[in-house]
């Protein structure tokens, strides 16, 4: 396919357009790799160059003196979804910019979720979205944001309407958080190199910890939504199990998009909530109080504008869940996501067990003997040496603790730390994960999105964690704005295996 | 053992002593783990002053001024073990210095090898070393020096010679490499570490490379024993195969002394030199030629004083080894050692598997099929992404290669590294290696020397690779000095194995 493909937005004179899609763009039209023209929709009456005035207005500087290339290429055809001649209309623009050539043209759905299946059906009943056209050519494509769904019951309707009228391999469903670099290293880190996959597993591993920490309070003109969706909704569901799959999938047999989806979706369909007797033990659902962020006063998220009086919505999740595979079974994956924590950062800890034999660090006056049994009962706690960090943001690196001889005469082993951080490795930046999504639908590249019964498996273990809250009555614990969340989650981990990491 | 114990050295006014065990117990003195006093003893007609003075003149500058707290406990007594009245002498001078108190004594045998037997036997003689005393109180241990025999059948004699005199826990054998921090670490990190040990093995180890480079020349003053002796015996078979037993033992029962040489010598007796029919496919002797060192001419091994006319000592030895253990069946063991090199470091690398299904760095118009059979049928190579270094001099560090994502959309995977270095992490400077190793053997842990099965055991390796060269008249390759020794050499690596590190 030589032709340049479009790329009609529809929504697009809404903020995620604006801000996210159009720099995104200018992005890669920059970086040349495939030629595009973009076609902006939405109900506002504008010409081409309004909204090339609006697109400029909204780009920051760097991208607003690189817009200059991709400008002639972007248009505006006002329609709206629910009027079909308008539809029409935008067919018939969208030929006459192709010039009589057959383009491949992708979809992307920049609107409220409640729109998306209406958007794509009436799309489709123009013939702007035939079934089929999933491959290179003159594909139609579908690239849809995030929630998808707010529950396994709504994600199943949406995918049962979207099947009914498309072909899997034409819907890109997209998590941002796929797009960036770290994330997808997580699936190099562990298949590039030979040696961690024989530690990758119940014998060597003793837990993992995922944190998704954000120091934001819920943001202006989203506290409505928010309070309809919660934490683990909004960020666990979706960003956090996607971590998680890539970091407990098993080998895929190629890098097929197909081969990679197929082993997360076992992950994600033998990822376990805590079970009803046990969900007040090992979860913990919170929500932010006042308190201080960065040395400014925070308000509660109850006097946040837009949170209806007495929300008990959480702000705050945390959970001790289990994986039911032959690797993983037995290892607790202890999660954890809130907003107005003390500080922003993703890292995944994959925590290693300790040897099995004790022979370093014994404690003065204490035999062999005993020092091997309390360590065994677990009345005596030992560090454990080995721990591997995979820092996603806003720090991208890679580090290893382990235990290096003190100097002296006497076997002491101290903390040392294996460091790696990629900005010191390499000069190219990594392209922002919006950029590097668009091109793969671009290119039909499925890898980075969700495929519908990934999906499906996510929103089985909200549901549960959410159902086994509602079954319990599970109280909100409080945490000060610009703490690190409930004192409450400390109690998810058991007896030596320690606690949260600080990030 | 409350009484300051005896250091008696024989050899006293040797090299040995000044420039190096005296400034090891001026440090082992200030340190004040352990009190003790020094009883130099050597043929020459010294007072304790004259004794002192020659000390003092010999210390660094550093050292001198702190050898004023040790200088009045350090005595001088002539004696020559040929003479057993000033054997007597010394006996009687050695009870008066302990005011009437039972004190333990180590004889240090700072002498000639060919002096070492003579010596027990006499001071054995006049009651200064009788058996059963190597354990606390009024002990009377033997510290000696290397060479250890210069072959299995002189080694065995002297071990005899010792044992027909001596119990083996009042036997210290000394290799001063295993007094270093670093190679005292191994044990520490393969045993601390649970996460290196299920690696640690034939399954997941291609193979290993032990490299002891040196860049100096012989010694002034030591070629003709140099020349008598080579680089196998001189380095190879006590230093290395010390580290090797290191690298390779089993985990220990505890940390005990006979715990930890108990596995050293099973390794050590599992060692194999290369067959006769692959001894010169599998190892290269060498000899240094005229080159340059450090930017300066340095001159050939033949042109240094003192070598005789035409030698054909190696002053250079790598070798393919194996081990015939469960753990290290089929994995080779590459050992290189040699003087007049580009660089001097000693490292241990050991060199990961790649992973089982390569699914990264695929040349492009290569199918799936086709690079995993190259792969399998060694027509194409890949580069070993995991190799774990482990730097024992003079740099004190660990590093860990790996592989990678570079940033962009193809899943190329690049080289990178977790590093870590001793001097980054611990205040505290090691303690010189003699000074750790004779505070040790005065508190009887004979923890880090030889005992009599593992010298052989080594022995028994270093002359079947000795006889193999003998037997099939192996060529001697020349080398440049100042060069990574001889092209001959690069050719003991098979395969996609790759090649000797760089240091």
């Amino acid at each position: 396919m030589t032709s340049p493909a479009q790329i009609v937005i529809l929504g697009a004179s809404g903020d995620l357009t604006l801000k996210k899609l159009m720099p995104a763009l200018v992005g890669a039209a920059r970086a040349g790799k495939r030629a595009f023209s973009v076609v902006g929709v939405s109900r506002s009456e504008l010409d081409d160059d309004a909204f090339r005035a609006r697109v400029a207005d909204a780009l920051d500087d760097d991208a607003r003196a690189a817009f200059g290339d991709l400008a002639p290429r972007v248009h505006y055809q006002p329609a709206d979804v629910s009027d079909e001649a308008s539809l029409r209309a935008l067919s018939e623009r969208l030929d006459e910019l192709a010039g009589g050539e057959e383009v491949g043209r992708l979809f992307y759905l920049a609107l409220k979720p409640e729109l998306f299946a209406p958007a794509v059906s009436a799309l489709s009943d123009v013939g702007l979205l035939p079934r089929g056209c999933g491959r290179e050519g003159a594909f139609r494509r579908l690239v849809i944001e995030k929630p998808f769904g707010s529950d396994l019951a709504s994600a199943r309707r949406l995918n049962a309407e979207l099947h009914a009228l498309l072909d899997e391999d034409q819907i890109f469903r997209i998590d941002h958080y796929l797009g960036k670099e770290t994330v997808q290293n997580l699936l190099g880190f562990r298949f590039h190199n030979a040696i961690f996959e024989p530690l990758w597993s119940r014998h060597h591993v003793e837990l993992v910890q995922i944190t998704v920490a954000e120091d934001i309070a819920v943001e202006k003109g989203r506290a409505a939504f928010y309070d309809g969706t919660g934490a683990v909704r909004d960020v666990v569901q979706n960003h956090m199990l996607q971590v998680l799959a890539l970091v407990a999938m098993e080998p895929p047999v190629s890098l097929a998009p197909e081969a990679i989806r197929d082993q997360k979706v076992q992950v994600l369909r033998a990822l376990r909530a805590p079970d009803r007797e046990d969900i007040l033990r090992h979860s913990v659902r919170g929500q932010y109080t006042a308190g201080e962020v960065g040395g400014r006063e925070a308000r509660a998220y109850l006097d946040e504008e837009g949170v209806p009086e007495g929300s008990t919505t959480e702000t705050y999740a945390a959970v001790r869940a289990s994986i039911d595979t032959w690797r993983w079974s037995g290892v607790p994956f202890l999660l954890r996501h809130g907003k107005r924590l003390r500080k922003k950062y993703t890292e995944v800890q994959v925590q290693f067990r300790t040897p099995p034999l004790q022979l370093f660090n014994r404690p003065e006056g204490m035999d062999d003997a005993e020092f091997s049994r309390r360590l065994r009962d677990g009345s005596l706690c030992q560090i454990r040496p080995n721990v591997l960090t995979l820092s996603i943001q806003p720090r991208e690196a890679i580090s290893l603790s382990f235990g290096v001889k003190r100097p002296g005469a006497a076997m002491v082993m101290s903390p040392a730390r294996l460091d790696f951080d990629y900005r010191d490795a390499f000069d190219a930046k990594s392209a922002p994960a919006y950029e590097r999504l668009i091109l793969d639908a671009l290119a039909g590249d499925a890898t980075l999105f969700l495929r519908a019964d990934e999906i499906e498996a996510s929103w089985a273990f909200a549901d549960a964690l959410l159902d086994g809250w509602a079954a319990a009555d599970a109280p909100l614990a409080p945490y000060p704005a610009g703490s690190d969340g409930p004192d409450a989650a400390d109690a998810l981990f058991e007896g030596c295996e320690g606690g949260w990491s600080r990030g």
